[in-house]
């Protein structure tokens, strides 16, 4: 009837098959879900806005894919299943090339992990998206932030600090030039959240966050709920090769590493008896898992460089810590 | 540690009673929640944008108070009992009276009706709030907008007309020396979300939608989801004494009553002979209910003034309309 709901029913209804557990998906007041018995609902809720996250001239699937890979990766931070998303998008005007490119984007990749849009709203207004996804999880195996214990040792997945190196080549087109920049670029806007791992890693984590402000602010949050400490050993922080030829210091690609937000990588704590486990699951997911330190009493991260104590002072990343620093 | 956490936790955090279903809150990656067995969950998420919903300068307490009853508009209208919100709040700057304005009027509405806040996102931008809400209803008790049948009454809550009245009376200051101004101002920023009304519905209306973008065009999802039509007797619209005053001419009011859009009443359908109980409830909740027509096969809404056929061309509210008109 109106262009509004032309609009939605359009570009995002219709696009997927109904998952079993969908009862109602857009078109009345709300969506309708069930919960399978013996499941709890994790549920998460981020926004992207123009001029904060990305450019406002940013590639639409870049943007749809982001703010998707966002959200579960908060998913796979607490080992869910993905169920659902409902996605609120905030568009200046009707630009259809947009919209179409977004969706594609965003549907490439909800499909890859079964999740259903069903439901949201579109506005007008400065560029935004806000989703909010839904996954399961049995009750009892949430992978928490709290659980983490002295001489547990401490993970990641995948390779660290190229979000904030592709950042750099998206802010200072100078640096298009580099060999490695296209490569650092989409690893900024098409990183993978490791839906798969987080739901391995069940029942063999004991606590797991996932990297959006950046390593150091992201653990910092473990230790606060767990109150404990952490030795990390910066030789062995996982660093790509693009990454390294990129910024060609180490000790560079190192702080790169250690704060770069936007990562989507897990960092999760496991018991020294499940190592090997963990280890199998990288293996079998065909996703490199590191060790790159242990939990410790001190309430404090402490770096070192395979022993070489270092007092480097890092933070993460903060939209208003300009203006409000504590 | 960083002025985005610590903004989100000073505010938000705490402020309510944990509900018994909600395992996990603020906290962690997300939230933790449990479903009882025989509901279903019933979901919607909604923005609101300055500019595009209210006026930058408006009231945080009034701006808060109209995204969550929009939003616990949606579950009334599905006859869910309200759960759990999570809020995405985009913001300029941090001002902390902004900020505290905003929670306490927040807090007062969902507290009422035991809604938890459970998680979000707080970042910078143009200002913005989307909310997903969420409720439980009982296993195929939702009111859907797919039941209405030939012969059933249509009824409206409370009274139409005012939130589009009030947005006049806020778009041109001048009018503020009418006596209703203020009255009508707060019915556009504080209207009341039907929430007790939608669950008393259940197993009474055949189909129910809020009234968001104005009575014909809501009246009509309904008509295209049922696939039937609608007479409606002007002379039945529930005017406000206020309303009526301020608008002066009868016509003017009852156009009003058609198409102000925000009003966050319900209008749902409901067989002949559940005529009694809709008025019972409209009693035990004193709450007004109106009928004020009937479904009937025709597929469009005819309007009559107590007999006399109209020809009033009227639409709802559609934010993209002006440029992508269908």
């Amino acid at each position: 009837m109106t262009s509004e709901f032309g609009l939605i029913e359009r570009y995002f209804v219709g696009r997927q098959p109904s998952r079993p557990d969908v009862v109602l998906a857009a078109g009345d007041d709300c969506a309708l879900v069930e919960v399978p018995a013996g499941y709890q609902v994790a549920i998460s809720t981020d926004s992207v806005v123009a001029g904060t996250h990305f450019l406002a001239n940013a590639d639409p699937a870049a943007i749809a894919h982001k703010a998707l890979a966002s959200n579960l990766s908060d998913l796979a931070a607490m080992g869910a299943t993905p169920a659902w998303v409902s996605l609120a998008l905030t568009l200046p005007n009707v630009d259809e090339a947009w919209l179409s490119r977004f969706c594609d984007a965003f549907f490439a990749l909800a499909d890859q992990h079964q999740l259903q849009l069903i439901g949201g709203d579109t506005t007008k207004g400065p560029l935004a998206i806000t989703l909010t996804v839904q996954g399961l999880v049995p009750v009892g195996q949430a992978l928490r932030r709290s659980g983490a214990s002295v001489g547990d040792g401490i993970y990641v997945t995948g390779s660290l600090g190229e979000a904030k190196a592709g950042l750099d080549v998206i802010l200072h087109p100078d640096q298009h030039r580099e060999t490695e920049a296209q490569t650092l670029v989409d690893a900024h806007y098409f990183s993978e959240p490791r839906v798969a791992i987080g739901q391995a890693l069940r029942g063999l984590a004991s606590a797991a966050i996932d990297i959006s402000d950046g390593l150091i602010a992201d653990l910092g949050h473990i230790l606060e709920r767990s109150q404990c400490g952490a030795k990390i050993n910066i030789s062995q922080l996982p660093i790509s090769a693009s990454l390294a030829q990129f910024l060609r210091e180490r000790s560079r690609a190192l702080q790169y590493a250690l704060t770069s937000g936007e990562e989507y990588e897990l960092c999760f704590t496991a018991a020294a008896d499940h190592d090997t486990a963990v280890m199998a699951i990288a293996q079998s997911l065909s996703v490199p898992i590191t060790r790159i330190g242990e939990i410790t009493q001190t309430g404090q991260i402490e770096l070192h460089d395979d022993g070489a104590a270092l007092d480097w002072q890092l933070t993460g990343f903060d939209h208003f810590k300009d203006e409000n620093n504590e």
